[in-house]
């Protein structure tokens, strides 16, 4: 059996590095180089080949070496292969990192202090207190979680939002289509971590941003598109939204002369939000494989009716 | 008795409100309305009056309205008139996220990625683990203690240095004039919060820059007079530095025509990391004058001696 990677291949030889070096008996190889096709049982991937099936008949076992599964087109892929998102903690602690320092960014008022600096005006404004600054999450994934257990010890007064219930400790969990807008209502920062699924494509529209209260903020660690781009350009520039931190857009990379480069209220950052490191994402493959080989369900296997 | 307050007049008329409601029986006043100057043992103050002792007689305690009390000029007051920085928890919450923000906006690139949006080039950068970022925090008093107990838990590799010895958990610290240069050559990402003592004035200069491993960054939320701004555009200027965030400046207001106010390499912010909250202040000042009346020391009482 042989387990293949078709990604980035400057990161494809730092996976055959650690492979080689933490479990020397597997047959590790990077694409193109295939070896015998029939041998493929496992495919680490960004994006699947074509005809995934036809050439790798014997695939068991398809990871994504992303936190979502959306890119796959699993259209040809038939039901006994599974499909397991990347879950190694490195996404976790860069999506922490990140989202940390953008809803900071705009409670601490640095949009308004930057533009500040290039008038050269020295005004300080006051201070809130992270209590009275409401921040509210859409998708309680892995993601969401560790996202909002971080913010809480800020002091913020958080919620979340998912399709299905949770509960987190100090934060007030809402579930479903029918309380999106109650949670909404709430919500001064609102953070996108949702699954992209046809359930929640466009989701982030006119509807969205109106029901946020006046001067409220985006940030989007997401998808592109869950973001109905055109209207968060009508929210931002009706002054309904005070900034949108974007670190993901549709397409990417984002068109030269799209008006989000240039616009003084939106921070973009080209999909660097978190990304998955090649030591620990080894470990937690070699620890599915183990796992997938004593018919135990993998750490991060997607129910492929969901979607995620 | 009476407690005067002489600072910000809006602030002041939110603290006589809190006083009002919480020690209806405690004469406050707010400059220059100081009635019976005879009647005055507390001040709370960012600035006393010039002849505070000649003015206020009667004076046994000076509270300062900020963290620091570098500002006063203690030359004209007796030892027996207690001296008291301000503790209140609003000071250190501002703090430690005004610092989490900064240290996350260099240790995830976004000067780069702020250039890169200037010039709509979409190029992502490798995110490296905050394990392997050397954070160092010169000042280990309460802000700097709460700041790395923060860092901690992002990962970041922590270390301290202050005058005297301190015990964090999981902080390398050191002590001492002779421990600096190891201190700052192992910081990657080193933060101000010294207080401003003749032994720190003018601390951080061009020793301080290139002891500093090339590619380091510096973060100043102490007090202007800490830096030697010449010499820090100069770090910054050959390479050596990568970026500056600035909140505290020599002087402030920043003159107009300051290259800090354009350098692409420095962002500045006027005085607004941390602020005193009125209403926990208020508290904070109130339990003070209790132990005072008791005869025990004040929470935050300076040691006339060190100067903090």
């Amino acid at each position: 059996m042989t387990i293949l990677y078709k990604a980035d291949p400057e990161r494809g030889r730092q996976w055959a590095a650690h492979f080689a070096q933490k479990a020397p008996g597997v047959p590790f190889r990077v694409w193109p180089d295939i070896g015998d096709a029939n041998a493929v049982r496992y495919l680490a991937a960004w994006q699947p080949p074509a005809d995934v099936m036809r050439t790798f008949p014997n695939l068991e076992v398809i990871f994504s070496v992303g936190a979502g599964i959306d890119q796959f087109d699993l259209s040809g892929v038939p039901p006994h292969v599974a499909v397991v998102r990347m879950t190694e903690p490195g996404i976790v602690e860069g999506m922490v990192e990140y989202v940390t320092q953008a809803v900071l960014t705009i409670h601490r008022d640095l949009f308004d202090y930057a533009a500040q600096q290039r008038e050269r005006v020295w005004r300080e404004m006051p201070v809130r207190a992270a209590s009275t600054r409401r921040v509210g999450v859409l998708g309680l994934g892995m993601l969401g979680t560790a996202v909002l257990k971080t913010l809480r010890l800020f002091g913020f007064d958080c919620a979340g939002w998912s399709r299905s219930r949770h509960e987190i400790d100090g934060v007030e969990c809402h579930a479903g289509a029918e309380s999106l807008d109650a949670f909404l209502a709430r919500t001064d920062i609102l953070v996108c971590l949702l699954p992209l699924t046809d359930a929640t494509r466009g989701l982030i529209g006119k509807h969205v941003f109106e029901t946020l209260p006046k001067g409220a903020s985006f940030i989007n660690v997401g998808r592109g598109p869950h973001v109905n781009q055109h209207d968060l350009l009508d929210a931002l520039d009706s002054g309904h939204l005070h900034a949108a931190i974007l670190d993901v857009t549709e397409p990417e990379p984002l068109p030269a002369g799209h008006p989000f480069w240039t616009h003084p209220r939106v921070r973009l950052t080209p999909h660097i939000a978190s990304a998955t490191r090649p030591e620990s994402a080894v470990d937690v493959v070699l620890d599915n494989l183990r796992r997938h080989r004593a018919g135990e369900r993998m750490i991060g296997e997607i129910d492929r009716a969901r979607g995620y």
